[in-house]
């Protein structure tokens, strides 16, 4: 496996971090570290309520007197009570503790106006890219002599892509378009399909929705098209939807696949396998370090569901806290809950400054020489694209490293700024691009931004 | 994959609690749930420390004031000043927090008299089971024409076998000698790879010490000729120590096979390929629903290191609070802090509980017609042996069901006692046994032993 370049990258800025704490002059006092989609690393604060819950269940004296709201202690009595032995140290089923299961089903029926939902179908793991594992691992057949293929979108987070080669699968990439906003066009999924032959035998089809890295959210009209492309094509749906909480555009809305699906009616609906992933860790909540997500499993064979039952039952069950953070998250305070009020202001808060971020953030890179990024709908990232001076490029090319590698390596050791390259992800030869989280408080982004203003121009002045 | 037994037993249980709370009425009022190694399960209460300090790391607020003692603040203030964006829901290194990582070798050194332990050779994980798994990927070969054998232990902990069956590996089973109080003796080590032969390719050796089930505790003495096989023979040596801070008889020790190997002196300690298994889950902790769990590689190729070090990048984080609960169990409060006296009263009362329900549990059952029990030395298990009449044993074929698990599902049908049949983790042919965790509360276990004397004595009765 090639050595991921973000590895690096994040080596890099630990040391810098520890000669930053050892006193060595640098033009920066800290690194920005907006590397992953880890709103806590970036600064954002953690929602009171949900931290107030899981604080009572692993020290449930915390629930005598009345210090914590009473809404919070009824929910984490309530939580508690689901627990064998009343304590989040025990071990629960494997596909997660029951109730929790069956209100993420409530969840999905309520977002999705109705469809049904069916709790047998949903597993709850230590984070969605783990339940996604798990279904590869039952879609890949390393028996055949012709290879599986599994198409995923250029650019798309490399930790899926790594996942699919490992387990000898092959990779059959279709691009989005970047002009059209990052879309998802079908008749580049019908060439991608076209490529795969004499090398692969395709079984499914990976989306991401809200997209990673790109920011777009597909439009209702494009789902019927990919789940008609995937029906005739018979190919397996795993819609990776982690960001379904991050939209920013007023005319953009979220619809899962599975509504979408399920709207389209029968044979559609009763036939198109669709695994949709879902997390703790993105969103507003941001608890990535707690470890929760979820998979839910429509149309699928029973005899697969058995194989795939026996698949999460192998290992132990997803953390506790972790199950609880996703229930929370499906189930925040009510209006007329004492926790509301300050449940509202917070997210307000992260809300308000996420989409002035995007908006901030936009505008400053589009008026940066060199940069041009598309709207940014939802997600968690800027993904802007880098027109690279030539003598960049070979310069780059002398040090062995891909050209927005480079740029990130500067970028980092100059101004302190943590970003990926666009090569991580995968894009169109010759392109480049870098991608950097906008979960962050509004000072950090501002600092950010002039951190890059200011690296960004005298690099172009360097290499022009 | 065969249907375990302990998911049917575990979902009739859970049917006879739903009937219970619906107000069926039965010979007893709730279910004694020892299924597991899982003691908060099984009633036992957790340890005010580690719960007092992970409750302000998740809620901050609550180091404000004096409520929590000033060695909790402290070392929540710390551990939070380790966490990326000082959250405990940011994500950490995928080998864990560096200085979590560091300080388990600090213990590791500790526990092992000064035998050196390097923090880049251990990783964290979601449960020492999640680390076994990729330890046992990268010695499984799928690609050579003989197929892989791994040496496991009959009894084993069924997961393990599991794991091994899926990786598409052969088990190459060796068996304990319950005459001998369940000894490793390594004639029959010779004897199980020389029945490999022709079969398969056995890489390594697994063994699990403190045993589960069996609860013996090897000796200094036997784990140095074990060490002279796998060197010999040139195996992989697999440590499942989870157990190790459970330890119930006087004369009993437990010895790390890392220290065991170190104090041979070279060749071997600088040749034997070992990786050692601990957890948060057992001990008297009991952690389990938190997942943390660690590896520790010894003697390694360093190619082979890097694909370790890639298979454990590819899955996210351990969860923190996991990571933590490894930290405070390895670094418990110390004479003069002030959580230690509390410390000390909980876990002093947890041992002697345990000590207590160990012989209680060895009494009853030996006394009874039909039951015979080794001694156990450490884990968290009786198992002793059933010699169930013919005509139980008949009964049960005709069913077209293992006799233990007859007696099993008996067992919690007519006494509400969920235990797990020998067959589970085999067994010699023909013999027959029952596991149960001995981790609970004294009263818990007085209820247990009742209800199973009582039973017992009818069952004999009925098949007499």
């Amino acid at each position: 496996m090639k050595q991921l370049k973000y590895v690096v990258l994040a080596r890099r800025a630990s040391q810098i971090k520890e000669e930053l704490r050892q006193g060595v002059r640098k033009p920066y006092n800290d690194v920005i570290d907006v590397i992953w989609g880890d709103s806590h690393r970036a600064g954002v604060k953690p929602l009171s309520f949900v931290r107030q819950v899981l604080a009572a269940c692993i020290y449930p004296q915390l629930m005598n007197g009345d210090r914590l709201p009473v809404d919070v202690r009824e929910r984490a009595q309530r939580l508690l009570g689901e627990c064998a032995g009343g304590s989040v140290g025990s071990y629960t089923a494997t596909a997660g503790t029951p109730q929790i299961v069956q209100r993420i089903s409530e969840f999905i029926t309520r977002r999705d106006s109705g469809a049904p939902s069916h709790p047998e179908n949903i597993y709850i793991s230590p984070g969605s890219q783990w339940s996604l594992m798990n279904i590869l691992e039952v879609l890949v057949n390393n028996e055949a002599s012709t290879k599986t293929g599994i198409l995923t979108p250029v650019p798309c987070y490399w930790a899926t892509n790594v996942s699919i080669m490992e387990l000898g699968a092959v990779i059959v990439p279709y691009y989005l378009s970047e002009e059209q906003g990052w879309e998802l066009q079908v008749e580049e999924l019908h060439r991608a399909l076209e490529s795969a032959k004499g090398v692969c035998n395709p079984v499914a089809l990976y989306v991401i929705n809200p997209g990673n890295p790109s920011g777009h959210i597909q439009t209702r009209k494009s789902m019927q098209e990919v789940i008609r492309f995937v029906s005739e094509k018979r190919l397996f749906l795993l819609a990776d939807e982690v960001y379904q909480g991050c939209v920013y555009r007023d005319k953009s809305e979220f619809v899962s696949y599975k509504r979408v699906l399920a709207e389209m009616g029968p044979p559609l609906s009763d036939t198109v396998e669709l695994a949709s992933f879902h997390s703790a860790s993105k969103g507003f909540m941001g608890e990535c370090g707690l470890r929760g997500g979820y998979v839910e499993l429509v149309n699928l064979d029973p005899d697969v569901m058995k194989h795939i039952n026996n698949l999460f039952s192998k290992d132990s069950c997803a953390p506790m806290l972790g199950q609880m953070a996703l229930d929370l998250m499906m189930n925040p305070p009510q209006p007329g809950d004492p926790s509301y009020h300050l449940y509202n202001i917070e997210t307000q808060h992260i809300r308000t400054t996420l989409v002035h971020n995007v908006q901030r953030a936009l505008a400053v890179v589009n008026s940066l020489q060199g940069f041009s990024c598309q709207p940014v709908q939802g997600g968690a990232f800027l993904f802007p694209r880098l027109h690279l001076p030539p003598k960049a490029i070979q310069k780059a090319k002398e040090l062995g490293m891909q050209p927005d590698t480079f740029y990130c390596l500067r970028l980092l050791e100059e101004a302190g700024v943590l970003a990926s390259p666009g090569s991580e992800y995968g894009q169109k030869n010759g392109t480049h691009h870098i991608r950097f989280c906008i979960m962050t408080p509004g000072d950090i982004m501002e600092e950010l931004l002039n951190r890059l203003t200011s690296f960004h121009t005298q690099f172009m002045k360097d290499f022009s």
